[in-house]
């Protein structure tokens, strides 16, 4: 029977706040180039002090990526937590929007903390710089999941981010135990090195344990397995996990599955804004998956939807991604 | 002696909410394409729950002039009214940021209106249709602003936009006062030519009383003297206000001062969001104007900012305005 969802997500609900700034503003105010970090309240509040004038985009990793599905027409859900403020709004109406079922919970509006965010600042290369206040995101629980939604879809799409909070680590295990025993599949990103650093064994069990398909970089799956070369990490890799995809920046993405080793070349573009350029590689990548593509138009029409996601501010789709995929002969 | 301000803005506080949509939408929903609409809280929240998913950016016609004047290194502050709550912060900080002095009084985080925002729905070919939801920016009051700042700057720049609240219209004569009691120039926008139709008469005695330099298009300044040429209208304010800067889209601008009637063309660029070209032409011809540029220098300043504006979407600068400048030998 045809289940109601293709992709069900389970993430953090953030807005991002991009902001352009040069390299000496962070080396001034400490941040590392090209990573995310979390920050704290008071942190948000000085960097957000000194921070030049910034726009508004919804983001949050695994909500780029179902974003980025529902827009090339896929069936999906998505679960995180808001608290009933403006910010919080603007996050549910961009996910809904854009044809998401979006019902997690809110936190009251007089919860102490607020709808998280993530301050971003892209440099003149178009490097990002991710300072993420979590705020009541990181408070998602399995209360909060819906069971029914999770039984009713083909895949449930794991963001790693979410490994930093206990209380989210726990909604994993229940989000997967409730797809699982209903029939659908475990897909997860793992997000960042860093995370990967924070929680390798934790992060390690769920690979191999449960997950199906495994997003990453190169940088995170060497994270994951502490090998000095890419191919060492995914020769592992392809031991634990069914399907591997590896984006690899300009180089494009690598697919492992079984014995076959593909090479998807990546999309020729202008880097406006590195942001959410693995969110949505992961969106053309299941876009194809569950529209019965093979592994090579999976990587392509993940590489087509990254350009796009670079070549402008934010990391949601601003081009129509179903007539961009006509144009690449991907429709 | 120097005053500590050059321009200082009273207009409205908003945040932009910026979404693309098909011209069909527009007809569904009744609305009116390239005008300014007031909506009420229930029209706002009916058109943002069927609308697509959006950006915010800090906007504001007054606040986008007074921006673009800080990025041009002008010497500015601004006064309009915002709620304390997310959006109401968010528009504190992006004009703060840019370099402007906003020192006006918060209304309280329970007080029953929101900070304001404008819904616009951008079509296909770059026409912006805005939906303005006040919120707490029509109570700004005479008891609000700040006299100190309004005696010392060299001009004081007022939105015509806030002459749809008579709370507004106390703190326009207010604001006249407080400037040209200490010596300084008033420079009024007309803003929309619906919004002259529904209160031409305040307009045009404020104008004929007041006004030094006025800034309006083509189909406003009309509306102000319901003359059926441009030509006619211009005549008559010419006769009434020492400045008169008239912007016509592609047709670039028209300036009279005195006897003379200048033709500034307007910068060839591609239009993304017709949002905000007006209030750039403001800063780029304020701009000149207050760095002792002549008038056709001051009018092609105007353009080449109005240019930028309308190659992105949202309507404050996103390219470093006094680089563009150099680059078009304007510095």
């Amino acid at each position: 029977m045809t289940k109601k969802y293709q992709i069900v997500g389970v993430g953090n609900a953030l807005v991002d706040v991009l902001a352009h700034c040069e390299d000496s503003f962070l080396a001034d105010m400490g941040i590392d180039k090209g990573v995310m970090q979390l920050i704290d309240t008071e942190r948000a509040a000085e960097l957000y002090s000194k921070m030049g004038p910034a726009q508004e985009v919804s983001g949050g990793s695994g909500a780029n990526t179902i974003a980025g599905i529902a827009a090339l027409g896929g069936r999906t859900g998505f679960m995180a937590k808001v608290r009933d403020d403006q910010l919080g709004r603007i996050f549910a109406h961009d996910i809904q929007a854009q044809g998401t079922d979006f019902v997690t919970r809110q936190a009251p509006s007089d919860h102490p903390n607020e709808t998280g965010r993530c301050l971003i600042l892209v440099t003149p290369e178009g490097e990002r710089s991710m300072n993420t206040y979590l705020g009541v995101s990181c408070e998602l629980s399995a209360d909060d999941l819906d069971k029914n939604m999770l039984a009713d879809t083909d895949w449930v799409y794991l963001e790693g981010y979410l490994f930093d909070s206990p209380a989210n680590q726990e909604a994993f295990i229940s989000a997967i135990d409730a797809t699982k025993s209903a029939g659908g599949k475990v897909a997860l990103t793992l997000s960042d090195p860093f995370c990967v650093d924070r929680h390798r064994d934790a992060f390690h069990a769920l690979v191999r344990t449960y997950v199906d398909l495994l997003f990453c970089n190169e940088h995170e799956i060497q994270a994951l397995y502490q090998t000095d070369t890419l191919e060492a990490a995914m020769d592992i890799a392809a031991g634990e996990v069914e399907t591997v995809a590896c984006t690899a920046s300009e180089k494009g993405a690598y697919i492992l599955n079984g014995g076959t080793k593909l090479h998807a070349l990546a999309t020729a573009t202008t880097v406006v804004d590195a942001t959410g350029a693995g969110d949505l590689f992961a969106a053309g990548f299941m876009h194809g998956l569950t529209t019965g593509r093979d592994l090579m138009t999976c990587g392509t029409m993940g590489c087509v939807a990254a350009a796009e996601a670079i070549s402008h501010m934010g990391a949601r789709p601003e081009t129509d991604l179903k007539e961009l995929f006509t144009q690449n002969n991907l429709s």
